[in-house]
């Protein structure tokens, strides 16, 4: 495949889903696993993180097959990193039941020297301590994106600033952009985060879509509006893995790729959530992709610059 | 000016709001009132309606300075309609504190001979009953575009079914679409609520957008991001106003005009939001108006259909 390596750190994970449709334990899930399965559509992976020894080796052997270096996931004593959630009965919120670090508590993510001169870096929604380790270990990429959330807003504001200044694009929902900036409006807010290192910006909305920020202006994508959403999980993880892999396949940063991939990382979300965990993820050709692809230009599709009629 | 005239039927009123930037009384408001101060932007607008004896004339008098036609705006003995609203710390909810019908408890639509050959009417949220006895009164227009409410889903199902068979486009908001269908999903209610009447269907998702659905698919339109929202009082009844006013203008209801009838439909709404009441949306002017219409078409620019580069 004629496209840059990406290298993916971050979380893989059992999750146990009590879902209106149904209750699913032992999913395979994970951060790391829906970006990189999403991504893999679109690039060559390279993938670090930690699994225990209860994680099957054919959930690896299958990413292997899909073209994901899984070199960097280190197999420790113990168990699983694993997520007990329930969703609301349409699917709009979630509470966390119960969360087990297990062999995720001690991570610290080791690059393996073949990996250390990726040119894209995605680094998932780690402890901004072990976002920085990663740094440490590799040449600096032509791109590094990052993910955090409101613990480690909270949590961890230092550190989380020193990653801010050594990331070139964040992705985060619309709360923890609120929560980071202490701002409500989110144009506001987003200047502000901007000012603290990302030149790019993009806030998720969820369904609503994302909003994109950077010296060009603003850039809005909305969420592809569909008729059956089964399991939301890893709908985000699974856009940034579309994101970084599209960047990766178009090797460039210029404004109107960074607008394309927000499109490919929002298909690949929509499909995310099309099957319980992974399910359907796994499933999609780069045909479907494309195809879901043509859909959504449609749907947006405004025939350029409006006058108005005299 | 060479559009074709809007009919324009729905409350005019004076607000009080308690805004997170002080208290604001009579304020001047209603659907009717907002929606013809868009529409007005764009066509000729034909007025129906009732005032108090407290309604000032100088606010009919800055109307039909607009090119509004009030001499279907009844005045009756007694007071305004009035609302008393207050809006959240963050404007996304608000409360009623206070409703007094006055004279629009009464209110029954005369529509004046000359308006009853109107080619666009705009019937606004009243009920259902009154939304009839204006369309008995009128020759068959061009396009009947409806709002309603959940007062009226609730309340009025009968009555508010026979609407849905007499009108071409229904607009409303998400939490109306789901109520309406009894369907969560909206791509699912839209189909359920199409089926029950309206060709054409806009459900508004507030700072979110709106989504289209006709024959040819769905499209959505995202809501202009603003830095400083003031009031959203009448954001909805602007986007209304202006959806109509372009349709009138383009005087076709194919499908890319439909579309871009939402996104002035839009711009006019985030027009109306930057200021207390319609204060703002009665400075603007088409010059301001088209160069919002660019700034937002910027922001959504894909450069058309993507294709996964190789």
């Amino acid at each position: 495949m004629n496209a840059n390596p990406t290298l993916i750190v971050g979380s893989l994970a059992f999750d146990d889903l009590e879902m209106p449709s149904g209750t699913f334990d032992n999913v395979v899930g994970g951060a790391a696993t829906y970006s990189s399965i999403a991504a893999s559509l679109l690039c060559p992976v390279r993938l670090v993180g930690v699994v225990g020894k209860d994680f099957p080796g054919e959930v690896l052997d299958s990413l292997r097959a899909r073209g994901v270096d899984t070199a960097g996931v280190e197999r420790a004593e113990g168990r699983t990193f694993r997520w007990h959630g329930r969703y609301s009965a349409d699917l709009s919120s979630r509470t966390t039941l119960d969360t087990q670090l297990n062999v995720f508590a001690d991570f610290r993510p080791k690059i393996p020297t073949a990996f250390s001169t990726s040119p894209f870096v995605l680094l998932g929604n780690i402890h901004p301590a072990l976002q920085l380790e990663v740094l440490a270990q590799i040449e600096r990429p032509q791109l590094v994106i990052a993910d955090t959330m409101n613990f480690w807003i909270a949590g961890e504001p230092k550190l989380l600033g020193e990653v801010l200044k050594k990331i070139d694009l964040l992705v985060i929902n619309d709360e923890e952009a609120r929560d980071l900036s202490g701002i409500h409006n989110l144009v506001k807010a987003a200047a502000d985060i901007r000012r603290r290192g990302p030149k790019h910006l993009i806030i998720k909305r969820g369904e609503h879509g994302a909003l994109f920020f950077d010296d060009a202006g603003v850039f809005f994508a909305p969420g592809y509006p569909l008729e059956d959403v089964v399991d939301p999980t890893g709908a985000g993880d699974s856009f940034a893995g579309g994101l970084i892999g599209y960047i990766a396949r178009a090797k460039n940063l210029a404004h109107p790729t960074m607008r394309r991939a927000i499109y490919f990382g929002s298909a690949l979300g929509s499909f995310c959530v099309e099957g319980i965990g992974p399910r359907r993820l796994l499933e999609v050709t780069r045909a479907d992709l494309q195809k879901r692809m043509d859909a959504f230009m449609a749907l947006v599709e405004t025939g350029g610059p409006v006058e108005l009629p005299e």
